[in-house]
């Protein structure tokens, strides 16, 4: 059994990844820390894990991480960065859910963090963790940085359409909707049900910081690599809901002859967890909420030159908790999917 | 008193004009008609009326229309276009909030609704109903159609870009979100709270019927309109939300001089029911609930050439109900706020 | 006009009073003060009063409330007790949303409040702010405490049964459900969409401070008054939703002859805000969405003898701002519906 | 490995199921019927199924129901009492979730289902399948009447109280509120986002169909039951939310000299899915969504002698799917958990 340990566990991200740990059949979770509710049970934080965990928080000073395998960061950006170098040093490997490892252009991260950047060299070495893009490097990662929530959704959305060179890639955009919970659980007035619930609004229009690491990994994407740049103009929303992730992808073709249908099918046909749906069906949030799935669609609307893509995820889990466990799986030899064969729940 | 009649008052739109008609200083509902519920109280139908109102449905074989001033429709399409040409005949006033007289292109029309169009010419002497395209031509008009909720949003938010000539009126992209209302008052699968709740969906991507109605206003707007076109996208949204459209609209600047702010604000200085929120600021749906009003801001990400706008309307008020009051009091010569001057309801 | 200042206008009652009061046809409101928010446009933080208003928030040491006719105060508890003597001896008149004046047993309040009451000759002086029980008393009060939400569903439901005799007193029973803005608008955990949403749960069951207060007014109602008690167990849940409460009440009929449908509309056969609903319905709370009233069904499941009273409510109109503007217009002898006859908002 | 049929999979019991037996370590899905849908596959209508089945659905008349093991009936009352016989007389065994084989006294059945029993004989041979209440008499079964949700959520919340004799069972009352799952997955209009969502009501009060169910099981539990009866006033009602049951349960105590919190935890100290809820805290429905588990507290307000229970169920797991799974495992000699220990989702 693999031992896991997770720094910051009170949050959203924290009790997902709780949810599929506990349950996985190669993991074993054995220590979970946080400064504000050390000493206290997980299951009196959250009555849904009674009979499932015996485990308190522990107090992140006092945690003995050296005795894991692999420690998860669950925390809010700028924590990681500080307590990732020692871990690395001492030959664990780190699986890092925030944003502190996901861009290499240290100047980039310091601008929308708004902090120095204490682990530029980790930055560079630290592999990103979305699967479908970097399986290889991650089987073989000391440290994944995975990819955010609406980053996840829009660069598999857009991926075989610039692997494809059939579109734009100065000319793309991305009108994204996400749940409450990506706020995460901290008391804010905007998230009150009274707030965010019955209503939709955007934010961030004038900048939001998953644009950078987005535009990066669709660069990445681009064939030949030759220069060519990517331009996203990136439109996150708040939506009444819990969980969810709904992307609008547009972009403009620049060969209206492929079979858009095909190209996904066969881009994503041997992904786990991408699904694209067959022709003349969309997607929505519900069918993917609790599970590590992407599924997709793609149209191109009266047939004129713009294609459009909907894409869906859990935000907490293939956008995060369950992407987490599938780098885990990746880099300890597992079954890409094990503890991860989840079914959606509905209503 | 205006004496008015309404056809179909059994739906969301319905309801929703008896709000506003029933609280109307200059106007007072005659009859309403419902095949469905002729004879029974609206009251007993829409328990928020007790006290308010004492008529009951008329059945509307038997409804004495003649003597109303103005007659609302607020069916569903295919119904106003059999009814609509004997009350014209009678010189009768006609404010449809259906799609029946909205289309010029009666091809058109009748490609996206599936039947022939019985009363074209009507089609061509109606006047569309946004005023802040239209005031005048909806003051002396006979037949008003009523903008739809989408196309309303769409429109306003294009407006002040495509007056300018500042935008390439041929990449224009909308992604819009609606509430559940938008479907109407009808018992179907996907609309109830276990399907629509805690979800998002596009829908209609490959074709929707705003679409065409859409483009035909946004071609009005442009200046010179020397055979020039427009080319939009479309994919409307469902949001697990009662209420409110939010629209979000992105095109590409031809001119990156203009100061778009102050174009939006200068152009929509007199409109008692645009609101141009402060720089900085973005709408949501939550703060036009109930409310006549569409506000809007306006966006430059990163700098770029592409412009968003994100406009947000109750659909059922600035996209129904409340748009056609104010083509009501534009007909009849009374201040254009008459019974429109309520304040949204938060939380 | 009659010149209104307001104490405490940041959170929902404040902003419910704002929507009334500035259009009721009889006040103004002058001064609005806030500690926090203090020189902030009110539109600026409700983006819903933007064209209805152009008032900024007061500091209240700054505040010049000795120009108003009448001040509410919609603070939280422990707040106008220490404002409102000093408003008295200047002659106002005082409008108390908060708790602070409601019990008549000083010993009762600190010991639910945990603090000492610092003016308590005014809670002796202070008239209950129930119209409907207490009409004559408000009319000449100088300091109003206006009914709390729950209190108010609870005792206008048992109200003609205790007042008929026709139930035992000792034994009632009242399971109460509120929205999320019962709770303000503060930023607490509890209250997130993503923890408030989609679920359902009690509170306060060993002890809630509305318990007293509804004890207190159901005793004031037993006739004769002998030294006869009442004895109450109330249970408030948290509902899913914005707003509203839903008030079920249990009680043992002593007299089962009574014809309970033809009790209560004859007792509320003349209240403008009470609609006992025609037997055979049951009133929702949408029903009443941002409307003053109160709709009530009576039931005696089984024809056994126990009688079943449904009542809902607004919590934030009827249960506190619609119901001190009520209050208002009594004490300044306008018509008591003025500015409350509003219609609810559906869907 | 069990071979798996259901009876009428379209609805939410439908799905539950099939999310519940498909990741079965111990069972397998053979054939699933569905009169309206024959011939589609599962995951077109669920698209949560998409990777996890190949099945579609057969046509009842067509389905050989014969190489089952045991068949699941999951449709509307009134049907599995026509099929079933059939199937028992084939040996086969027969859970089934509807209410068609929960009532022994089968006038009263007849009352309240408002059609003939043709199969009363079955209905005295089904065990009621309360695993609580009757967990070896469901092992040996060969029918299995599946508790309803509100019976099941009532039921367990008083049995500790009347088994140990220390309530008076004539006087118990129970205001339970159901989401709107509970309702199925039927267009009706009364269950829309736009209808049922942001608001409350009780419904069914003059009587609900679970009324019989519940005191016939309540009956049961009764120590000697020397002729002693019970008497139950029971309220649901209609929650904004998609899943969960919360009922609050309200009955006089016999004997305060109880300990109600030791009583409770001894009765359920072995109990799988019954979880007794530390003293001071509080059960929600969100706690148990997708999980089998009730969960439930116990309090005596201010010490007097009414106890409050409060319980929490998902309904369509502990309330419907995951009884049904509880009592195959049973049945064939499973651990009881078997397919069962699945984490609530939350937020």
């Amino acid at each position: 059994m693999i031992k896991v340990g997770i720094v910051g566990g009170t949050g959203y991200t924290g009790v997902e990844l709780l949810r599929l740990l506990l349950r996985h059949p190669g993991a074993q979770v054995e220590v979970i820390t946080s400064r504000g509710e050390a000493g206290r049970r997980l299951d009196d934080l959250f009555p849904t894990l009674r009979g499932h965990c015996d485990l308190a928080f522990t107090d992140p000073a006092a945690a003995d991480l050296g005795r894991c395998d692999v420690v998860f960061f669950a925390t809010p950006h700028n924590v990681a960065l500080k307590t990732v170098p020692g871990l690395i040093a001492a030959g664990l490997r780190v699986i890092d859910l925030s944003a502190d490892y996901r861009l290499k252009d240290i100047a980039v991260w310091e601008h929308w963090y708004g902090e120095a950047h204490t682990s530029p060299e980790l930055a560079q070495q630290a592999v990103y963790g979305l699967p479908e893009v970097n399986r290889q490097a991650i089987a073989s990662a000391q440290l994944v940085a995975c990819a955010g929530c609406y980053p996840t959704s829009v660069q598999l959305g857009f991926l075989p359409l610039l692997a494809a060179g059939v579109i734009d890639p100065q000319r793309l955009i991305a009108s994204s909707a996400s749940g409450v919970s990506g706020a995460g659980r901290q008391g804010k007035i905007d998230n009150l049900l009274t707030e965010a619930g019955d209503s939709m609004k955007a934010y961030g229009v004038a900048g939001h910081r998953h644009l950078p690491e987005i535009e990066q990994g669709l660069r990445a994407m681009l064939p030949g690599a030759d220069g060519a740049d990517v331009s996203l103009t990136f439109v996150p929303h708040l939506a009444p809901m819990s969980r969810g992730i709904h992307s609008t992808l547009f972009a403009t073709l620049t060969d209206t002859a492929t079979d858009l249908q095909a190209l996904f099918e066969s881009h994503y046909a041997n992904e786990p967890f991408v699904d694209v749906l067959p022709a003349g069906t969309l997607p929505q949030t519900r069918s993917v909420r609790g599970a590590n799935t992407c599924q997709l669609a793609v149209n191109r609307p009266q047939g004129r030159d713009v294609v459009v893509v909907t894409a869906v995820i859990d935000n907490l889990v293939k956008g995060a908790a369950g992407q987490a466990v599938q780098a885990m799986n990746l880099m300890f030899n597992l079954p890409e999917t094990a503890g991860l064969e989840v079914i959606a729940l509905i209503p």
